[in-house]
């Protein structure tokens, strides 16, 4: 991920230049540094802390991202942290306090939910907000991933998968969610210990019922959906496509591997709405710190309702 | 719906003719009987009596099924009800009680679960049960319906809405349906007293995780979806259409306005399955009696669900 | 095609019984009337002399198709005759001068253009005789099927594959063909000799620009287009599908492999209409002698432009 | 279009500043400039001349296009022409025969066929030209527009709108086109002196049989198509699309207004690969002024056959 926001940032990103890089892995930062001709760091901080640094994207493990964040903050330097913003909601905390204890008119810290950028996902919340089919009643997403990658658990399923839908429902619906039920059943085959397909009841501060089914070992194909039910009608994320192929008596459209070439755009959007924001001293229209802690937040809550055989848990304000 | 029947055994399946119709509405009866040359009775019970009819199709009130439905019992006439076989459980025992004393070979009474012979839903199932694409792991289904009629509650919606879906799950995916839990967000603007939409979770003795949304005033359209997640893929019912009109900037299929023309096939092919039944003395593949009560068993579950603020409720065998 | 009319006869259509069959196959015959309780003829001739037989549908091989109606006409006897009424022009109009000498009411003489009671191809006329979208413009047909059938060449691709076009786009333009010209380019692989595919322009009486690929070996499936360009719109036939699957990073929906699946509703509508037309003694809406005379004189002009290097050709009256 | 290159290279493509800016109209100039920082200059050689530009985009009519880029050629700089290179063939080899005098390694010259940066186009290109599905047999272009401009003619139809399936085409299929035949029908009653649809017929050097329809007063949307039918399949542009809208019995995506959404991005890309081949010194994947000068043969070919009544003229080289 992180070579990909370099390359985007150096060629295909107005008004940006790649100062330096680093990778806990010296040989990956030396090969992008050398195709941008960008310089190489030891380590994040020394990064950071580099006067010919403006600003600061950060997408390395997810447990490292809290601590870098909090280095930029001390540095003056605008961030944009991958999500999660932290691990845990305490660690998100500690952000939203640190960027308030600043008391600057325009946040420095940023997060990276790209579905924001995404322009199905902005067309959606558009038709929404444009409140022509009426008020949203229910909405249901579903996120499938072609497979699992080693290590991770049931719990990280929900904290580093699923966040993506406890951002942007709010988002979508512009209400945030204030309780959540986790559910399942038969779970893949596939699925290395973990419950897979996940199942998820939230409701919104609106009391609109939102549905995820999140299934990590999907196999067919990297697919997110999204449908809000309205009052007098319903819209929904297409499949983004670009040739639809007849071949052995069917008619088929591709979909992706996986969320770089879904998200391409959105990245590329994000990115450059980053850094007009900061070359004009202007908030963006970034997540911001408070967005990350909120997702923790919910993230959390389901951890809580799996852990409590699926009852409803309230989202802490 | 009566209508529809009779005019469709009358004119469009083979083997079939109408002998006697009758209605509470004696004009009704009248007109239809005088369209196709039938005899017009006083009651159901006259009817089932006369000795020209060799089969009766009941598309009553609901509350009349099961005492109609009996009466064709004692008459030892092969008998479609339409559904629910009656609006309890219990009364759907009585029925598959009566039908068991009967000690014969061939069931007489038969409930009519269109859905059965829908082509799209008969092609949904052909693929689940061909385990070319793994095990169904998570299955959902959408009903919705343009607008409510009066007279109905929260709990009607669910014994005369989403039966269907009752009876057809357990039939795509081979398994009963074991516990459900009910579940609600925000009603609409026109659901007059109901809730509306309503959400289910069900599972199946498979464990087999299944939703179904239920919106009656979707305001829309006539939309039934169902799609099988299963271990290597998925499959869904689409949309059924025959032309793609584009005009004022958009490209647009239509919407059935209501059940009759959306499963007009299935109606047809159904009949023609009873009617070739009968005529061979031969099982039918119409839902029998049995599945008229699992049907209302899973329905007063969900009664039950939703009057205990959406607990778990298990089905009783 | 002539089993699968049985059938439907026997099985699917109201009104209607097999009395007899015959085929030039004896064992073919023997076990058609078997199955439904038919008795066999030695010849075409002989079955239209039964008494027993009423009306007489024709599914032999298109040499034979004239004589059989004609022999069907002395009989008088209503008669289905399978596209086409005659692989000439000459013999459809002995057939229509038969018809027209018999000086009675409601023609005997039908022609299986059965794509008149498709459903899709009827709401696509529907759609353009509302007016809705203004007058038709240009029109684009593409027919194409998985492989040729050994023995054909490139002018019995016209007059028997083509032949369907040249019936149902005046019948949904509502203007006859007045003019043709024969195209193409290169040639298929698998072409064994036709050219194949071909590409026709066509010119309605209403100076509608009709075109037309016409591609027997396509490989992919069976696949019917049809789009009608109108003043404020366009309107065009769907694929006709159940279910959309998902597997290997594709969404696909299924081709059927022939006719017989993509058209079966449409057969067993026109054989009901025929029986219900018989049994009243009212005309029909299938195609007449003279529909089937018309289409023949349109093929007859794009084989003459084929011959003369892809020249306008006109349709004589 | 020229504002919109102009915001695109200011605010979105990388490594490029707005330097200058001219227009007939000072007031536009002066508003884009302003709003970007740059100069504005009296007219187009002025612009071209001010040492501050390094390379120019040209946006202007038609007939002043080879001027301006004889202009760029004379003072050594890089210049992207919005299509047609010139609205004569005869002009257009001006300009290819200036390039070639500079016996320069890399061309100045570029042509703005964004359709080759659009990526659906790319990706129908990558299908076809993997083999995977056999060679091409026939190909079929649609190009529909909601309305046409004031003053234009069935000539302009081709050489200024058409123009962009004759550059395509070639690229797509591989092969040159090398014959053409015009054809019409019917015409829009609001084609208001022109003919439109127009339908054209092209022969590429590999024996391709390629349509295409034009029709600018198209009313429901603009809508671009191309099919390419293969030896074993077929392959085609989808309708790019974010969301899908149910609503009032239909189920709807929506088309854009005109070329600028749809090809926003084709735009986007193309600018950023001519900035970078510039800033690299290497050759670019943009249109060459040679295939302009093709594009404007095959359109005066098709200009031809429009006046000698549809005959097929042959391409020169």
């Amino acid at each position: 991920m992180g070579a990909d926001h370099a390359r985007k940032l150096a060629r295909v990103v107005s008004g940006a230049e790649l100062a330096a890089v680093t990778d806990f892995d010296a040989r990956v930062a030396g090969a992008v540094a050398g195709e941008f001709g960008a310089r190489v760091h030891a380590d994040g901080v020394e990064l950071i802390d580099d006067p010919a640094v403006d600003a600061v994207v950060i997408a390395t493990r997810d447990d490292t991202h809290a601590d870098l964040v909090l280095a930029a903050l001390r540095a003056g330097k605008p961030v944009m942290c991958e999500k999660p913003l932290a691990p845990t909601a305490d660690r998100c905390r500690e952000v939203v306090a640190a960027q308030a204890a600043l008391k600057i008119p325009v946040d420095l810290v940023t997060v990276g939910f790209m579905r924001r950028f995404d322009p199905p996902y902005i067309a959606l919340r558009e038709q929404v907000r444009s409140g022509e089919l009426g008020a949203p009643l229910i909405a249901h997403c579903v996120s499938r991933t072609v497979h699992t990658y080693p290590g991770g658990d049931s719990a990280s399923s929900i904290t580093q998968s699923a966040i993506h839908e406890l951002d942007i429902v709010p988002w979508l619906l512009d209400s945030p969610i204030v309780e959540v039920s986790w559910q399942h059943g038969r779970s893949s085959v596939n699925s290395a210990g973990r419950q897979d397909p996940q199942f998820y009841l939230m409701r919104t501060a609106s009391d609109v019922l939102v549905t995820v089914e999140l299934f990590l070992n999907a196999r067919y194909g990297y697919d997110t959906r999204c449908e809000v039910v309205m009052e007098a009608g319903t819209s929904a994320l297409t499949l983004p496509t670009h040739i639809v192929t007849d071949v052995e008596r069917r008619r088929a459209v591709a979909y992706p591997e996986d969320w770089i070439p879904r998200y391409s755009d959105a990245y590329r959007i994000e990115l450059q709405e980053w850094i007009d924001s900061i070359a004009k001293g202007r908030p963006s229209t970034l997540a911001t710190a408070h967005d990350g802690l909120r997702a923790s937040l919910v993230a959390d809550a389901l951890v809580e309702s799996m852990r409590t055989n699926g009852s409803w848990v309230k989202v802490p304000d």
